[in-house]
């Protein structure tokens, strides 16, 4: 191929800026032409295309966001939709697309690789959920985001010998809660992957403040149920006067870490070699500390992201 | 004086810590003696209180919280509770107490202030809203993690074109809501401080997208209403779709900025000078860029706390 | 004035991008045409100015450097250097202009003004040894980029028991060695407005050791002698292992704090205040917590910095 | 077993904290008890060993350093320092050692392997330069501060259009700088593992220029030679006056990552599985992902570290 397309779509990730700057340069390596796509699909289909240069992406490695914009857009599920983007990409001559997002933005991957469009999606979320990979893009930052609130929480927490419940995201994975819960030293996590009983909670509780901790900070994914609701439930079985905070849309956001850089970056170049091979259909990943490339029909229909459930008995054992 | 001590009380904020190494080092360089009361009034009325020596307040410097714990204690309001604090003081053979903390904290200062005993506040919380200071501790250290947040959400805002609502802290006062909203380039901010009119709100969100502004920022103190509410009014408008983000507990945590830490250190080590020329009586504070003392009975009785409004129009003019 | 310009010149400070975004907005809101000017000084003797708009500033806040480039440019000591700049101003019908910098940029601001042409000078420099001002753009967050690698060091310090000595930049001034030696509860600080005695600064190390610190930091002011110097004279009075850091030139860049971004919004607006008035020949600062202007004639020929060396004694007191 | 000791050793890594923490938490999670051994192995020797408890480790998770200190011993080297040591472990009833530290701790921890005394070595260096594992404790939040230093230079290398070399540390292994070097999008990475040719340098800078680049920023391993003899070098070829900083030992410190901090923990907490199965003679490692123990004596006699070299290409394509 010599001239390739990038877009980013759904929610944003700290390190897609990265990525497509890898895409970018990557092209203009191997000599290739390449295009950016504002507003993901939205923009595909309106045609909101425009050829990026070396200097584009000048100093974009350090940005959160992505310079691209996103936008959900329901639309695209209809075949007309992915008629048209196709169709706009061929007016400008653009032979091949990277796919930079999470789910939803997979499921368009999926359907451009189905209508024989090349396609390569790079996991790009901060919840981690997308089958193919065991890291998506974001993932590392936003952990660190989410670990250092509860250092910040832990401080008051301490200070006043309270019970925080700290909501954080994830949609229906429990990754975020469960590497930030370890890593954050709190006394419990919930997510959706474990089942939880409410009266165990409490009962820990009661046995921290007993061996003398200062603190219990208790990481539930968004997944499970919101924050104030599990406030309410666990007041239900005694004298429990928690704290909740919501962290938000600040999990999106930051400068992306040396972690997510470096990965976004190998995702970005790698499915430039695909595309210059004239390679479509795939996804990428980081599956055992190695970039791979899997099939997108095969990993989407069939796979399924499988978080490390073994730092929630890790936790149990070390943070009570 | 010979011996002295030194609590914590109310809501904790960064340079507690530092301030309380600055008395007790200053006291232990003057040749005095220093107790740490234990949970604040609290812990005074108890009698929670040990002697602090060099290397308990090691390292402190840098760590958000409070090592002496605080907790809310209403009891202390009464003459009685009063009493049997100065009792418990006495009992140590204590001369002399350096409160640190917000509102709640110097109601306590003044009454033991009001009974004779040698007393001075130091102004410690982020709602920055003590009268007799321009500055209180930590709050130089929220103004900045409520920045971080913001700068981060702004990522969010701009890759995704929307409107997002941040209710910051500060109880009745709009400090840092001015200082974070500015320092963020938020395009509104909100303070009860100020009237507003939701009318203007929503213009102002409609002009600034007509302008070709990716985001629209809006910083909301707590003291006007909640993040929620604020958004429905809002919806009342027009189609605006804004998101919401409490950032809650965060603000009160880390590391204390320079700033935090030199003002504590002088803090603290200003009230050892009172106190060892054996005046009490008075609360300090930074105005005009200079650690002063003020009476305590004068300036909880007459004086009140004015936030630097001509940060709202400066905003006005160079962030919409 | 209908027109004015904004140049950045010398070393570039954290918060300068603040300043050319409040000197933009705030010109655009009172209906002022504004232009920057690449490369300071060089740039303008060049020509190379351009019409700057209200997105040409967007999210310019947050970003460290400056984006109209900064050069230390020594020909414009000399008049034809200075009348040809004028011209240039002329010819682009420019009335009136901003000068962002340190010691080097106000002496050409001084020049212009000598010529009669209207200008305005900003204290931004890390150094912070302006006259007329307490506080320069880009110094409160070189002093916490300093205190964030004092913590670091700390911790290794702590580690290893051992002494380090940390050379931070100042030029000629003590202001970063002060603040952030204080902040960062460094036990001993060298700054050239004080004298020091080697022998005594191995003592106390000694004292220290044996009252039981883990660490012994000494923060070291450029302007003293570099690092390396120290730890040999150090050397010479006993067996003194200290490993030294130069911060060099990270202390120079990063996100403004929240501090800086006020400051230099709040300078930037006030600066487009007076040209609007047709008030030239100005410097700004901010004196005792306002916000003031002085004749930077006057300012330059008979004023001095002074930094705030009871900072020194404090830190004697509290951090041995 | 029943009974078991940590140590730390060589130069302290962030992370060892909670690695410690780990040790501990799992230990009496198990029911066994848990000794902590100050000074590493010099502490081993005299005796140094006090029982750690539940709350000794409390918030312990995110301090940089190692609060059980760290010493290098040449003396361990020597049978009759190992034999001591074992010794000591016998007299306080401990029946197995787990070692944190880098190369020369594992060197140690061989040699108690060989006396037939049940240890278990952790990687704990930023380095990364321990065989039997792809990362090591405290390399992620080495990277993190790098990089967060390259970004700051930046600023400064894009504001003046200079060149800045950047000495990272790592020994005799390239793993800082070609991490920190790609996350950084720095223009150069020079490291041991590979060889350089200075002429290049010297062109890549000069056509980086002509491309419009306004920075170059060259990562340079200390294991090649010191920043201030490269840039000497580097000067030969012509007119480039590279500005130079050494991070020195600000990349040792720190609150560690999540990353980190969950590595630690799991690294902690399965080197206490094996000890209370009688397994000794293990080095962890993470590879491919996945926690595993090997034979400490082959690791270190057969094994070597082989740092991720293909982001030496990746960069060069990337990065020009």
């Amino acid at each position: 191929m010599k001239r390739i397309a990038v877009l980013t779509s759904g929610g944003d990730a700290p390190g897609m800026n990265a990525a497509i700057r890898a895409v970018v340069r990557k092209a203009l390596y191997e000599g290739m032409e390449v295009f950016g796509i504002n507003y993901g699909y939205a923009g595909l289909v309106a045609g909101d295309i425009r050829q990026l240069h070396h200097n584009d992406v000048g100093d974009m490695i350090s940005r959160g966001g992505t310079f691209l914009y996103s936008a959900r857009y329901p639309e695209f599920a209809t075949e007309e939709g992915q008629l048209k983007g196709i169709e706009q990409l061929k007016k400008f001559g653009i032979e091949g697309l990277v796919v930079i997002g999470g789910d939803g933005s997979y499921r368009g991957a999926l359907a451009l690789t189905k209508h024989g469009y090349p396609t390569i999606g790079l996991p790009g979320t901060i919840d981690n959920d997308i089958p193919g990979t065991d890291f998506c893009i974001g993932f590392d930052t936003a952990i660190n985001t989410v670990l250092d609130s509860l250092d910040k929480i832990r401080d008051t927490a301490t200070s006043h010998v309270r019970t925080f419940i700290v909501e954080v995201m994830g949609r229906n994975a429990g990754d975020i809660a469960l590497w930030a819960g370890v890593s954050g030293g709190a006394e419990q996590i919930i997510i959706p992957e474990k089942e939880f009983d409410m009266a165990e909670v409490a009962t820990k509780i009661t046995e921290g403040r007993e061996k003398g901790k200062k603190h219990t900070i208790i990481v539930l994914a968004e997944g499970v149920m919101n924050g104030n609701k599990f406030a309410e439930e666990l007041y239900k079985f005694g004298d429990y006067h928690a704290r909740v905070t919501v962290l938000g849309h600040v999990q999106r956001g930051g400068s992306p870490t040396a972690r997510d850089r470096v990965l976004a970056s190998q995702f970005g170049a790698r499915a430039v070699d695909y595309l210059k091979e004239g390679k479509g259909g795939l996804c990428l990943g980081i599956v055992n500390n190695e970039i791979i490339a899997s099939d997108i029909i095969d990993t989407l229909e069939k796979g399924s992201h499988r978080p490390n459930v073994a730092l929630y008995k890790l936790n149990q054992e070390i943070s009570n």
